[in-house]
């Protein structure tokens, strides 16, 4: 099949009938190669990967949980090397291109999903966000994108980075599929009535470029009208650099844990950018780490205070739109701990959040995020299925 | 052309007649693909280094310089990425076998010109040296080998590693080839007499395993009755593992510096072993940098002392015969630091070092090498075509 966007996997296309009647029946959806599906090897983004691993038997539980619902699945989408990246970029399967600027990266690393979906190649698509590879390439993208409650869906059959930071979620180009997914998902229905409490995290705000925060004015002003009562308070009253911090030390420990054993067999190829992360992984002290997982405590415990049942919070998901193509290793170095210190909340606390696409900065889009408590992902759904009708 | 040994680079070979009747006239010879060939890619051993570097224009030197003399190229080699490695590991075009050991590895980075001249593919090879690229495969695959007096042969041409350490020199089967094309490429005759005093270093041969110490012995007593007066003295005061750590911070450090602007820009792909390397080098403090500089200094006054006019040193090349092929990254990092213990002083001083084979340890070769002063790089090729006919 023709792939100009570069969204899928080399090889032949892997395509699967949904069951027929189902809930889902009609959609089409891509599933990012790090997600199993039987009989299919899984690639990983990197060519050491497949070759030290097994062909799946079976299917990831979300991918059979989907084909049960009557969506079909029409192939296998692109990735960061082992998932790890946020820009996109692949130098063994190319970069996707994003259909909404093509000059731009699509982020990542759930890259081909995001591009397959926002030009149109199919409904949905699944991806994994560790540490923003779901809500980057939604924002940059201009989708709808899904982080789900860390622990939430069933994680078998997905390649894991950082377990305690590990999340499957999805992309879709409209408010009503992007919620009937996770109708299907969850096996549960929207809630009949919305958030009734917005907060709007001002640090993450300050921390936006200026005209990413005009852009997204309209999308809180229409926020503020659906749900009603609103306030503004501090997200991470450490420093949202604090908890990038906290989160880096332990989402990139973990992932050094996780990939290590395999390294050490295959000695892997990876781009230098990649293979230099996973150093850092592996140089972080236990003083570094005890200290990382304290912050995460504190970290939970004020995302508990901030967001009680009926109360979501909107925040810049990226602080920019998405970086030019082509850019250097150390011109990149910063954008991407910028972006990290708007993300890294979700993997460090575990609460579900939705991009919500529509605004549009130097012809590029941006998106605005909303996050719910632990187990709030309905409610997210909802709020963005009326966002996109409203 | 067929390449059972996997020793030339993929692709059409690249094969140039030297000019008739000079002084190598009829001999073939095999050039590392990090040594440039007019007209042809240099490769570099690593998928990103040709598509960001042009094609050469000219020769290198010392190309130009043998094919003057007679000789005729019959392609270029597989090396370790960009010259880092010391096993011949290569995951992009694989590791070239050992004729003399096909279950380990063939050393490195000089790989495939090792591999193809104790194949019997050629006459001899090219390689370069900058911590023990010619001098550990010589040893490893059972060759004549040389690294010359840094500075003395002109580089150009070369792909550079660390430009205080870094030497071109040849390996061949015996010591009259291996004699010969030394006094094309130098343009001067063999001494007339060869050396009258030879040092045994102690620390060196109490660094190897028993092994390679008992299968050394009659090499040395053969060294000894073809140089006359020996005496035994320490290589190293202050430890082999102290040059080695200094060779390894200035080294490494000086590699970091060379390729970080293309690593910048590229981004490029290795093996996970060799940009952790990469990653090393470029954490080093100016600390460090400064220690390992005085080191030097005092490692170059010792070499000096020891090695007048008319004396030569010997050592075991290599602490023990190849590794076996397929060992964990983790399994073959000690391995690879007791190898850099025999070789650091090299890169720290300058000093010219030719590997004699001869030994067989566990049915794999191991080298012995004898070291002279600054410039007594025909005074060694004397010795070692002495050795040969003896």
């Amino acid at each position: 099949m023709d792939d100009a966007l570069n969204a899928f996997v080399p090889g032949p296309r892997c395509t699967i009938q949904g069951k027929a009647g189902g809930a889902l029946d009609g959609l089409s959806f891509a599933v990012k190669d790090l997600i199993d599906i039987a009989g299919v090897p899984t690639g990983g983004g990197n060519p050491d990967w497949q070759r030290a691993h097994p062909i799946p038997e079976s299917h990831a539980w979300i991918v059979d949980r989907l084909l049960q619902a009557g969506a079909g699945v029409i192939g296998k989408t692109a990735t960061d090397e082992v998932s790890l990246g946020i820009l996109g970029e692949n130098p063994y399967t190319g970069t996707p291109i994003n259909p909404r600027a093509p000059n731009r990266v699509p982020g990542g690393s759930s890259s081909g999903s995001a591009s397959a979906v926002a030009g149109g190649v199919c409904d949905f698509a699944l991806g994994t966000d560790t540490g923003g590879s779901v809500r980057v390439p939604a924002s940059f993208c201009g989708l709808y994108g899904i982080r789900p409650t860390h622990g939430r869906i069933d994680f078998s059959g997905i390649t894991r980075q950082a377990p305690s930071s590990d999340t499957v979620g999805w992309f879709a180009r409209d408010g009503a599929t992007f919620a009937r997914v996770g109708e299907a998902v969850f096996g549960a229905a929207l809630p009949d009535h919305l958030p009734t409490r917005l907060v709007v995290a001002i640090d993450a705000f300050g921390f936006a470029d200026e005209n990413v925060r005009h852009a997204l004015e309209p999308m809180v002003d229409r926020l503020r009208k659906l749900i009603g009562h609103s306030r503004e308070e501090i997200l991470a009253p450490p420093g949202l650099s604090v908890w990038q911090w906290a989160q880096r030390v332990g989402q990139s420990s973990e992932a050094w844990a996780t990939f290590q054993p395999w390294i050490d067999q295959w000695n892997p190829r990876f781009a230098f950018g990649v293979a230099s992360g996973l150093v850092m992984g592996s140089s972080f002290t236990s003083h570094d780490r005890s200290r990382a997982a304290l912050m995460r405590i504190e970290a939970k415990a004020r995302m508990r205070q901030l967001l009680p049942a009926g109360t979501i919070l909107c925040l810049p998901t990226t602080p920019f739109p998405a970086p030019k193509l082509g850019l250097s290793i150390s011109a990149l170095a910063h954008p991407r701990d910028r972006i990290s210190c708007l993300t890294s909340h979700g993997g460090l606390t575990g609460v579900p959040q939705v991009n919500l696409p529509g605004a549009i900065v130097d012809g590029a889009p941006v998106g605005l995020s909303i996050i719910g408590g632990g187990g709030a992902d309905l409610d997210l759904l909802a709020v963005a299925r009326a966002m996109d009708a409203a």
